[in-house]
């Protein structure tokens, strides 16, 4: 299924070589300001066009079909579409029969019968995650107290990411990431023990995005050396806020009114330029394989602000699921 | 909310030191043989009593009061209870008003306004995770085509774990670890892009676990410094079978028929017995802090199990949404 | 699937000739006083013992086994059980193979293979309500500015209900019966168009109500035979209050703050003292037919509290997932 | 919100009088042959045109925008959409502040404080049951055992329809009408006692449908009052094939494979061509109100194809839930 959220739900569809990619946000508050202008910022973060990033240049203007009306949100489903136009399906032909090292063309033909659309990956791209920035946009603005911040850390095992960019350009390889992600000024109290977490509810989202294979909140796996003195972070007042944040903002699920914190691996790119071999489906053996389409580099440039997009819409819906719309009714 | 999944839906209840803890699994197919001893391995291999574990004991008894007739599952919710028996609430007066570090103490409060059973940590305690272990059981005979196997490999930062859980009891500080989780002989073709990839439902369901701070999948964080011709796993035949496993057995969210595998990082215990200091809500002022109660040195001792447990019913939610009864259908 | 609700969530469990039937009710917010005094009212009136219902007496003692702390709901899941004491299992052994006319005993077997508790109905049987009832009673303690009465208004086609009871008891044969609800001072603008209608849920309830066969709001059916000009209710003020009710109080699927109103048909006990005939699993032949086991010659009778019950759970939720809490929050 | 569905789930989108309207299909099996023709004829059954319904004429061209390749379903979301051509958006301008009588109007303005699109009932318009006949079409293509079939069989209270609209053509005035479904050749099995009864599922998406009051199964009210003897439908052998059908094919809320038999309440248009009465936001005042506007005089004319389009996704959705895809597998 392709939706997630109880009270402010995203419904994600579209395909890289279709018509069109785009999300459904329910549950979003009336009497929001929207225009499609704010959506420009994080559009472009996004976008491709850097070194490192895909020579494919889509326009990713934001079409908002429904749910606007005299420049506010009306409280009835927003749709926000994307056409795709700059697509080169010819390159795609041979996945058919070939699927790519690292990507899901096996395991999506073999799951829905080859009646999948192949083309770029289909429904499975990375392309989608325009619709999820574009949904970021709306959830950030509904949180105006807080503030979300993700950034790449490392590329390549290297903290320069200039540097890291440029190696992998001379290797012609491509190269993965850490990002990492801070939240300032949400309030505490929100989340749950067990199934509703905040750490279950953000870590469901950024698994959410392609290539993402890890996720570590506060001092994350570093804290399986600690000990518990050193790890625990001492309250100091009565706003809860402590010493230090090992926790990463989280206790028994529940923000605890410092920053949340948490980092996240993205692996290299599934297409890279070296040559690889796989299994040709035709001819039952192996074969060199040389990817084809237009491809990242290094997608973890791309990567932090669908991270700050996934974790505004699971910390919105755990607000509204948490009865605090006080905090974000429009003024 | 404390519920989660589609089809084979568990819903957790209970407090520490109240009256009962215990799960409803709604949605387990008909016909399965079920017997109370079908628990004895998974239960005692989370009880405590080990060197490192907390010397509180309870029978861990499960009462299948509901959804069995005639030694099988009828296709009704199965209620598992376990009743609450050996309780010292008397430790947990304290705690009212001085919340413990790295508990959610102070952010209960917060959030149900006072009125949250206090004792032990009450609704959000690490005891709940015995209903967790046994809807796994459950979960587990579901998929008898699949091995679950999670394993302590390091604890306080040292893979011999004995010496590490000497050391602590030296120390007289808890400690962490890390986890590390393979399932054999699962199918290919289960899970989805975004929302409900395998990873997006498996680490939901990790970070229900408390003292979780981390998920990585395959090569998880390591892959971040990796190439992708290094990282791209080569499929080698039509099972989709590959040369190796940095993806851990998912692509684009979907298993590809390969080992699933993925390491969980486990905060030290809270409850440490050093000294620490903490704010006090009566007199607004830092204080000494020393944990009452019995405790767990090193709580990683006991999450394997809770580990396998979930994977396996976010495995059989997955395979049930997938429309797979037929492998899972009791014969 | 056995539960409802997105945020104040009901899951219903049990057996008939089981060891007990119950409810969780996930979602209700803390610090409700709640006493297992509260239920008296509604459970007695749910209660057999009245003419023209079952000889068949169940104490109906609720256990809360969580969720309650200090005498106030903790925000934790709630859990009402009662137990099973006056259990005549013997008397159902006939239907295994003897499908009872009217009752679901056929396609529970065909459902589950066979494996379905078949004494008594099983998870199906109307011993459940208790359960319903109990959840009841706590939505409308979070309801305290509505009033929510359900009424039988006719029964076996005679508005007396006395003589129509009379007249069941001289044919022995079971009769029906219409009950209407009416809840006032419930808010305007809770509801939605569309999935979310007020009429979607509370139907969606009404009917989860072991032998309810229809429901019809404000008007009706009446309103199919009525014009424009007469159905449509002027609004009179800025109250939204009209002049007339034939809406029912609900407009597009939400509350216009005038009285919601419905009735709901109750078809006859299914188990009817009368002989009747059937099919034979092991002859495969028909044969005659007659109930065993202690039955209501009018279940209808037993109906108005569950109704209100139902009604005050679809109300809760829909109140919370409008973000209402400001309503109901205890003080 | 405004999805509906576990495993078939159907999500609404648009205004009325906005840019278009449409609906998120997702969970559809990948396989099935759709093409656009295959909407025609729903879509023409629905459509205006006829004595008794409205002047305005859509296209309505259905766009598949995504989840289609090469003739088939892919398994992604399928979203179909209908533009808003034919719109005089002017009509409207008097409802901001007159709220029409019968409308949702007050409702959506009071619940959304203002900024709902008020034009033509925005999204609560009855325009948006294309989308819902359309989610119908695919659904009715996955159930090719089943035939759906709804009829209006009482329109104003007379079972000779055209002389019903032809005295509603005189009298200037909307009337209701009676909608009757059959459904012949579904399952036994499927559905759940309790919350996901049959009934329970129907009526819930059939109370989506803007101006429907009423929904009765089987006997319906008529079974208030017969007796048990003359209710209950006798099983002639073991197909479960009853002599009479007083239940309407479901006992305990689960399908027994006779004919499911339902009967639908619309009632009379709200915007009827009488001269009425509101109340005037502005001047706090009642005044005479007459619609403006082009609207149907007998709404139920187009009703029947809407009842077999949430038929179909109802009973869809169920069979998926209840692990029944072999039955709908393309071939």
């Amino acid at each position: 299924m392709n939706s997630f959220g109880r009270l402010f739900r995203v419904s994600i569809f579209g395909e890289s070589h279709g018509e069109a990619v785009g999300i459904i946000i329910d549950g979003c508050p009336a009497g929001l300001p929207l225009h499609s202008n704010d959506f420009s910022d994080d559009l472009s973060r996004r976008k491709a066009g850097n070194k490192g990033t895909t020579p494919r240049k889509e326009d990713d203007k934001p079409e908002i079909i429904s749910g606007l009306f005299d420049g506010h949100t009306t409280g009835a489903p927003l749709i926000i579409l994307f056409r795709n136009s700059n697509v080169h399906s010819a390159d795609y032909d041979a996945i058919k029969n070939t699927p790519r090292p690292g990507h899901a063309d096996f395991v999506l033909h073999q799951k829905f019968g080859g009646y999948n659309d192949y083309r770029g990956g289909g429904h499975s791209s990375g392309r989608l995650t325009v619709a999820l920035t574009a949904a970021g946009v709306v959830a950030k603005k509904l949180l105006p107290f807080a503030t979300i911040q993700a950034t790449l850390i490392e590329a390549g095992g290297d903290k320069d990411i200039d540097r890291a960019i440029a190696n992998a350009i001379i290797k012609q390889d491509s190269i993965g990431g850490i990002v990492q992600c801070v939240v300032s000024g949400f309030p505490t109290g929100i989340g749950s023990p067990f199934f509703d977490s905040v750490e279950s509810y953000i870590a469901h989202l950024i698994f959410a995005i392609p290539a993402i294979k890890g996720i570590a909140f506060g001092s994350g796996f570093a804290s399986a050396s600690m000990t518990g003195s050193e790890h625990n972070d001492a309250i100091l007042n009565e706003t809860g806020k402590t010493k230090t944040n090992h926790a990463g903002g989280i206790n028994g699920g529940i923000t605890n009114g410092n920053d949340l914190t948490f980092k996240v691996a993205v692996k290299p790119t599934s297409s890279t330029p070296k040559q690889q071999h796989t299994w040709n489906r035709t001819t039952n053996s192996i074969e060199a394989f040389q990817a084809k389409g237009r491809h990242d580099l290094c997608i973890a440039l791309r990567v932090p602000v669908v991270v700050e997009a996934v974790t505004a819409i699971a910390l919105t819906d755990l607000l509204l699921v948490s009865q605090r719309i006080d905090l974000i009714k429009p003024q």
